[in-house]
């Protein structure tokens, strides 16, 4: 196979009460990365739609450490050379380097028809989001890999639950016209946390895990609550208090920080619902943000990381 | 009814993941109380198998002041004796306290005929349990009081969620001859956790109930981890290590502290390895620390606290 594309979906982490280890996948947006096989070394032909921010430099690229880690796992020893279409807006929460990195495993495992299993994926794609995002969770690259409700019960090695999703369960994102570095916003975070808080937050765990069994919308409303991460990165998105209430008031069963933010997304028990308040949500942003925010609205997606093509004869993506 | 006895059952709270939030019940041991009509106030009769230790002043009783709870919330102005009858060890992590102020409100609420939520029931069984055990959490009571694997998502205003159990799920408990004031493990936790220790306990919760709604005993078993409060409790009971080991050795899913301690507890996927596992462990127990150690060996109990007799002509229980 001489070319490979594959594409990679955004994915909200975190879900309020799941810090670093809950997450899902939209439908879209998401990045595609195209791979083709060279002599030697993992390169970087280019990076469209990321206004020549991202290091094209393999050494520090997420896509291309996590290629390296995949050749290196397979013995391969000719070279890859990857072309990334960002889909994903930069810091925005919605795990682009996890997309970017999933993409490009997944189409390198594909071009050389290494028939990895998902968990060997998983490490390779971690390699670079430990890189990218500067902490090692795996909380973006797990939904974005597996699709569905993912719960990252261990990072390295993966130990990764794969949860029930009720019928018509629905995210609303909106993300505002307003960058925060995922490093700045851990670091906000602090290395300790009360034991009150912390119980709080496993208890919510707990009853979201048994919602999604029941589909219970009820319980899950309830658990949907985030006492450690958006408390103390709330100061980030002016509004955000304002933001949820327009969420709750519209119907939504929760609405937190997608990730480190200033994405935010909200939990629907339907698309009709989702509609509606991505429209209040929307508004509520542009009233205390301002600028021009994306909203996405899609039914939690089953599908994650996929091939979009493969070309025999060259690179599928157009340049 | 001239006198109502009530039976609660032991608890094994915490179960090493979901500290303060999680617990089940026993088929037994368990205490029993049984409540007659006065005219006035709450006086306790007589405590009996507590070698004289628990307090038989109504205002310092665990049993009293949740009858006390109930009786006001009643609006009932005539009084309650009660005789407790423990069936528990005391301070030795099986909830004793709980099943006292359990097996008091059911009692009181069957002698008035008042017929109060289970919700409401827990409330006043919280007043008393939030006196006995000198913080304010219901693994204790709420399985006491519903039977089956409960999990707490708020203890006050309640909020009480009951997980599925696997079929076969059987617990082991042994309880050393050794006591472990419940204050005492309680300051020794500390007031703040790492963030990284609260994540991994959390991602263990989640993965838990996830286990249990799929009967999934693989999961079970690595869910049943303790990174919060058993490493810093560990010094309290001579040999965990080796326990503990002893348990896996002898096929437990997992094993842990059972509450505060000293009870240990084991989970296990059938009554035939929990009898086995019961073995490994009691010898482990008598090795490190000597002494008589109780052993229960009991499928999670899908019963909670019961009315055991109600005599129109007076107390059922002979003192």
């Amino acid at each position: 196979m001489a070319a490979v594309t594959a594409f990679a979906p955004a994915t909200v982490s975190n879900v309020a009460c799941g810090f670093d280890v809950l997450g899902f996948p939209l439908d879209e947006p998401g990045d595609e990365v195209s791979a083709r096989v060279t002599p030697r070394g993992v390169t970087i032909d280019d990076i469209l739609n990321d206004g020549g921010r991202l290091p094209r430099e393999a050494a520090r690229n997420t896509a291309s450490i996590a290629v390296q880690s995949l050749l290196t796992r397979i013995g391969e020893t000719r070279g890859v050379a990857l072309t990334i279409r960002k889909g994903l807006p930069l810091s925005s929460g919605l795990g682009g380097s996890a997309a970017s990195a999933v993409a490009a495993v997944v189409a390198v495992d594909a071009l050389f028809d290494a028939k990895l299993s998902r968990e060997l994926l998983l490490e390779c794609a971690f390699e670079g989001e430990r890189f990218g995002a500067g902490s090692a969770h795996a909380d973006n690259i797990a939904p974005c890999l597996y699709g569905g409700f993912v719960l990252v019960r261990r990072a390295m090695p993966p130990d990764i639950v794969q949860l029930p999703v009720p019928s018509g369960l629905s995210a609303v994102v909106v993300h505002p016209e307003l960058e925060i570095e995922t490093a700045r916003a851990r670091a906000i975070l602090g290395d300790t946390v009360s034991l009150a808080d912390a119980t709080r937050q496993w208890a919510n765990l707990g009853a979201l895990v048994d919602a999604l069994h029941r589909s219970d919308f009820d319980l899950l409303s309830r658990s949907l609550e985030d006492v450690i991460a958006e408390p103390r990165r709330a100061s980030l998105v002016p509004g955000l208090a304002d933001i949820k209430r327009a969420a709750a008031d519209a119907g939504a069963l929760g609405c937190s920080l997608s990730g480190s933010g200033p994405s935010l997304f909200a939990l629907c028990r339907d698309l009709g619902v989702a509609t509606r308040v991505a429209d209040a949500m929307t508004a509520a942003v542009v009233r205390h943000i301002g600028g021009k925010p994306q909203t996405y609205v899609s039914l939690i997606s089953m599908r994650g990381a996929r091939i979009v093509s493969a070309d025999p004869k060259g690179p599928a993506l157009q340049v």
